[in-house]
């Protein structure tokens, strides 16, 4: 969940000694690039914890923690991997002291009143204590051998919601509950459908003593019938429901396609509708209070570094290259000294408060520096790397032709893998194919500079080069182990395959709509893992009560097991029925991983309604509310709500330009001669390119100077934060001018005291 | 598929001599009102020839011969209702005759160069020779007793789809075409990673040995296997296909999660948002071009009635008042006086251009002229129906508390619906429920004006008295047959079910939030009638391909029956498949009412692999085929465009207000005094209301005069054609001056050459 890259100001940047100003002002900064909204008190001990609280091995540290507390479950009873009691309530315990070491740090960096009206707070507090309780009283009851439920673990998750880190999946959780009043009605209009389509379907088929295909009575109960309806919404059971009724007359059909039409396809429409609509509105609300949030911020900067010139306050030119510093220090100075042209235009030696106030954008954007190297090769062996077959062996892998006989030679490659692996010629082409591939990356790394080709945006180039040597690893440790001791190791060859076919993956690469494609789905992955996030919320709570609901009611035994009842799961309870039939067994709630195997296959939806029979069955009937709290819950809204992000981020990436402070920077890296086109970046061209300004100046001494031999481009295909991607969603928006309200509506959440903020030099 | 009330000039009309210039004009009004985009001959006697095309007898005739020529594959071989072949094929020849009268009427109303560049009517006429030469080849054959294929069938759709009244099928049929580029990439996409994942699978799988539940070998052939996986994109076959493998490792439940969660999750998701996004931007094109047309249009006439006034040209109020006599001859005159008012704001006696182009949009409201009556028991009877009695009984009936006692009843009765009917008292109690019902009913149209309260817009109450007496005469019905002959009909019982539970719909109008949601979804039903459209063309298409393919090879028998394979459904070749088991035997492609259900259950898609391999057993393995390119058409294409459509729709509904024209009219009545708050129309307030000014004037004689004792409003929750609510959808988009391309770039749509266009006065 950690923003990647998002180390901030690193604690090393503050054994020097820097002014308490320009720090203040630097946390400022960063706060407003990474989009962290803490109130943090402003003395200059507060600030240097600050600096403590968000450093990138405390986070880290935070999250490692809140996953181990999450994965006891794993080890506790059941467990997947046993572990005594006394290890995991050990670990329990650790992990409840660095929550509340965390939160006491928090609490010392906020002020205290801030502190104690945050529910977060509250929330993790509390849940430190519940855990605590649960865990004691389990322990004692479990000396006098009395065996209780550790109710505590369902809190959990709290930690992963609330520990400040975790704002997008906190936004995620506000979304759903602003959506749910509206939903709620559209729900209950829903159900009041499903109940008068039940009650026609009791009247109708419930006197005519039909039978399902497994020979049960059919459509007599009604609160059978109405579990059996709304399966069909989901279209689970679609047409088996139907066929009784269907087979007595044709004309019933009639009332099967009315409700199908109505509820599956207009009401589940409509719930995609209500949630899609309240997503995009509320998170639209969301990303302005945090854009006024950052603009405030960046202005709390400006107030701290100003100094006056002529009738304006500005920001100097040294102080801003402190701060830039300060925030990013992992930035080469070329870029800093870009940063600073596009920030003081005319180059007057100072910034403006406008431009200022920009910082924070410009620092997110990731601008990539090219330096242009002459190859390593040309300067040890020039002869041999000028001469002429060398020349001809680099035109010939710069030609397109190359890239062709490579997706050729993959595609052959593919038509081997799908053959029969016991013939010999077959093994011995697979490793032709092997060095096919890697005489492929030497000739690459031959012809463009190693350091470009390996370069931080080369995605595919870093790709193809693991693929092959993972795969030629662990081909040649098969191998060998093959040729020692005679043994075929399973996971190394279904490593090898997996690997063989990823290579595939490479062909779509070659293709210009496709790679569009897959980089809209690559630029929306981070974001999608906040929905990773919810989705793990949603499974460790249900998992958790599932466990204590339905562990050990079903077993799972091997095929040639003969235990008693096997084929009925252990249970004579399934006899007969669908679920046992189906062989559905390994799908239980006796350990966790196997919970969330089940609540996996719940989430896709088929064949749900055999787990809950089945569960009903070896327990009580109401279990069945389990399973459709889980439908409710996942299907209904979560999967909606992924949808709708789908959705939406798929029509911003189609529809938006580059974002006005992107385009500021291009036309300034274009006015200064230093830059490469996004669509010219084919690797060839721009290789060709530097070849053409092949001298390596390394010219980073004077500042002021053009610097020359380095060029930029702004990888703006990647989005650094996830809520980059979201700002970018909403942008065009929110005018670059407004401020916001002021900051009395949102006091809680001011960086500090509102008075202060008040005293803005125009 | 007819817009309701869209009678337009009727014939009658051009029974009194009109101008021509009057008529043709009337006919440009038309045109634009109901978004007609016939370039027309303007000549005397094709106007007059285009007003009789246009006629709503020539119209339901057209749409009436093409439904019997779709439904005569009811009739044919293979037939639900056989008819011998010479009845089918004169009515074939009847109906192809109908289709080229219609063309030829069309042919003499346009002009000859655009006809023949028109694809529909050539492919309406290649569709009419197709079928005849089909329709001799097979009589000549029939009648030498071979057997030969009815291949001509497949075209029939077309004439659905091309004969000009069809705009809505053609629109989303072209919506359709537009999408296809972009969503193939995304498809061959998907295919790749389908086919990788497969791939992958052969390779981990492949060499286990593994059986799926049913004893077959687990993944062994790769085309079965993409064919499963498949399956598992529409998570038809979860988790069945997974559960071999699952049982063999925990661990191989990953690949499945990782193919679930790209191909399910991502991908369909992918292709809801490029059709979501396609259909958008498509279909706002289409409006803007519909928008530009109707303005020239209204444009065309006002150059032929305008006349000169000071410095510029205006149509004079007569003139004006002929016109709109000629092109809504149904409104009131008074409701014409409004119109005049809204369009001589200043009552100059003329009304000028920019007003006079907004009047198709003016006579698309539909405004509700409410006449103020007092009730008619008070006219006839006044001392009894002002006593004291009668208006404590008035304002009772008029009380909050009749309506929620009457709700209270309702649900009493749904409670007494789903006990056991065979008790006597609960069958008396329906007719004590019945009679309360229709003392409701007499109790309200005794407080409210009878005129008023089965006023057009009154849904609800309709709703009601047609639910309860028809609810009345059936239990009526089913008590003398039971009396008299000892015979319980099933249908009339049935009937009388199902009006007894819809009778509870009544409830939700109670509930404000539940009101609104149901307005929007009765909104969205007309649109909705062109996916009916779309739907029944592909259904049609595949059910005529599914019959000859698969015709006979499945049957149902009756559960007693003792034919041989009756447990096979008649065919050896499903001996223990799941289509067998599952007892799906009435699923078949035997006539076309089955084809539609089948096809219907493939569109919910759920199972819909046992039908693929069912048919695929007793034809032959590439049958799969058929299945797979129903499911890319029919789900992901045409289900997505509906998901594209509701969402669109329910968002206009959500954020939309009123448009402009209609608060125009608005202000308009409110000016005059005459309006009725849109929320105010809780009836009883809206009688109240009418009671305030209890005096009938009929004031309709003095045109000029305030036309006092009528009050208007606008029925804005419905919109009178489906164009109407698209336009709403994009009207923000569409500036009202624009008057959009020139006419030069869209020659073949102008209604009249573009020289004569071209001479516009300012």
């Amino acid at each position: 969940m950690r923003d990647p890259g998002s180390c901030g100001p690193t604690i090393s940047s503050f054994t020097k000694p820097a002014h308490p100003d320009l720090l203040l002002a630097a946390a400022f900064v960063s706060d407003a690039q990474y989009n962290r909204n803490i109130p943090f008190k402003t003395s200059p001990e507060a600030v240097r914890l600050y600096y403590l609280y968000n450093h990138w091995i405390m986070r880290t540290a935070t999250y490692f923690f809140i996953f181990l507390d999450l994965s006891l479950a794993v080890f506790e009873e059941p467990a997947v991997y046993p572990l005594p009691f006394l290890v995991t309530s050990v670990l329990e315990v650790l992990c409840l002291l660095v929550f509340f070491g965390r939160l006491t740090h928090f609490a010392k960096v906020t002020h205290r009143s801030v502190f104690w009206k945050d529910t977060k707070n509250i929330c993790i507090m509390i849940a430190i204590l519940l855990s605590l309780t649960d865990l004691a009283i389990y322990g004692v009851l479990r000396i006098y051998d009395v065996r209780s439920i550790r109710w505590s673990r369902i809190v959990r998750p709290i930690f992963l919601i609330n520990f400040a880190e975790s704002r997008q999946i906190r936004r995620a959780f506000r979304s759903i509950r602003n959506t749910l009043p509206e939903i709620t009605y559209v729900f209950l209009l829903f159900m009041f459908s499903l109940l008068m389509f039940s009650l026609m379907a009791l009247k109708l088929f419930g006197e005519r003593n039909l039978q399902t295909a497994e020979g049960l009575p059919y459509f007599r109960n009604y609160l059978e019938i109405v579990f059996d309806l709304y399966v069909l919404v989901t279209t689970a059971n679609s047409p088996d429901v139907m066929m009784p009724a269907f087979d007595f007359s044709s004309w019933y059909a009639l009332f099967f396609i009315a409700f199908v039409i109505v509820n599956t396809y207009i009401f589940m429409s409509l719930f995609l509708a209500v949630v899609y609509n309240n997503y995009k509105k509320h998170l639209k609300n969301e990303i302005r209070e945090l854009a006024y949030m950052k603009r405030r911020k960046m202005l709390e900067a400006f107030n701290l570094l100003k100094e006056e010139e002529g009738a304006q306050f500005v920001v100097r030119e040294a102080r801003w290259k402190q701060l830039v510093k300060l925030v990013a220090p992992d930035i080469s100075s070329s870029h800093r000294e870009l940063l600073l042209r596009i920030s003081d235009d005319e180059q007057k030696g100072f910034v403006d408060k406008k431009s200022f106030v920009q910082l924070a954008d410009l620092l997110n954007i990731q601008v990539v520096t090219l330096k242009i190297h002459s190859h390593p090769l040309g300067q040890w062996v020039p002869r041999v790397y000028a001469s002429g077959v060398s020349r001809f062996l680099r035109s010939m892998v710069r030609h397109r032709g190359f890239v062709w006989t490579y997706d050729v030679i993959i595609l052959i490659n593919a038509i081997f893998i799908a053959l029969d692996e016991e013939s010999p010629y077959i093994s011995y082409a697979e490793w032709v194919f092997l060095a096919l591939y890697i005489i492929e990356i030497l000739l690459k790394v031959y012809t463009y500079e190693p350091r470009a080709f390996f370069g931080k945006n080369q995605f595919w180039n870093w790709f193809d080069t693991l693929i092959i040597f993972a795969a030629l690893t662990a081909t040649i440790l098969n191998t060998t182990l093959k040729s020692t001791v005679k043994y075929n190791s399973q996971q190394i060859l279904d490593i090898v395959f997996i690997l063989r076919v990823l290579r595939l993956i490479r062909i779509v690469d070659s293709i210009q709509r496709f790679r569009v494609i897959m980089n809209t789905l690559i630029n929306i992955v981070p974001t999608m893992l906040t929905f990773g996030g919810l989705t793990l919320v949603v499974y460790c709570v249900f998992a958790i009560v599932g466990m204590e609901l339905f562990h050990g009611k079903i077993q799972f035994f091997p095929a040639n097991s003969n235990a008693p009842h096997a084929l009925e799961c252990g249970n004579p309870a399934l006899k007969d029925s669908l679920f046992a039939r189906a062989k559905y067994c390994k799908n239980n709630f006796n350990n966790f991983a196997s919970s969330f195997i089940v609540l996996m296959e719940l989430t896709v939806v088929n064949q749900w309604h055999v787990f809950a029979n089945g569960f009903a069955n070896v327990t009580v009937q109401p279990a069945k509310l389990y399973f459709i709290a889980f439908h409710i819950i996942m299907v209904i809204i979560i999967v909606n709500i992924f949808v709708s992000f789908i959705l939406e981020a798929f029509f911003v990436e189609y529809s938006l330009e580059k974002s006005e402070v992107e385009t500021a920077i291009e036309r300034k890296i274009q006015e200064l001669g230093v830059g490469v086109q996004e669509d010219e970046l084919r690797d060839e061209q721009l290789l060709d390119n530097m070849e053409g300004a092949e001298h390596d100046l390394e010219g980073e001494g004077g500042m002021k100077a053009q610097p020359k031999g380095l060029v930029f481009k702004i990888a703006s295909k990647r989005y650094r934060t996830v809520d980059a991607l979201l700002q970018r969603m909403f942008e065009a928006e929110i005018p670059l001018e407004d401020e916001g309200p002021s900051l009395e509506e949102t006091p809680n959440l001011s960086p500090v005291p509102s008075a202060q903020a008040a005293e803005r030099p125009v």
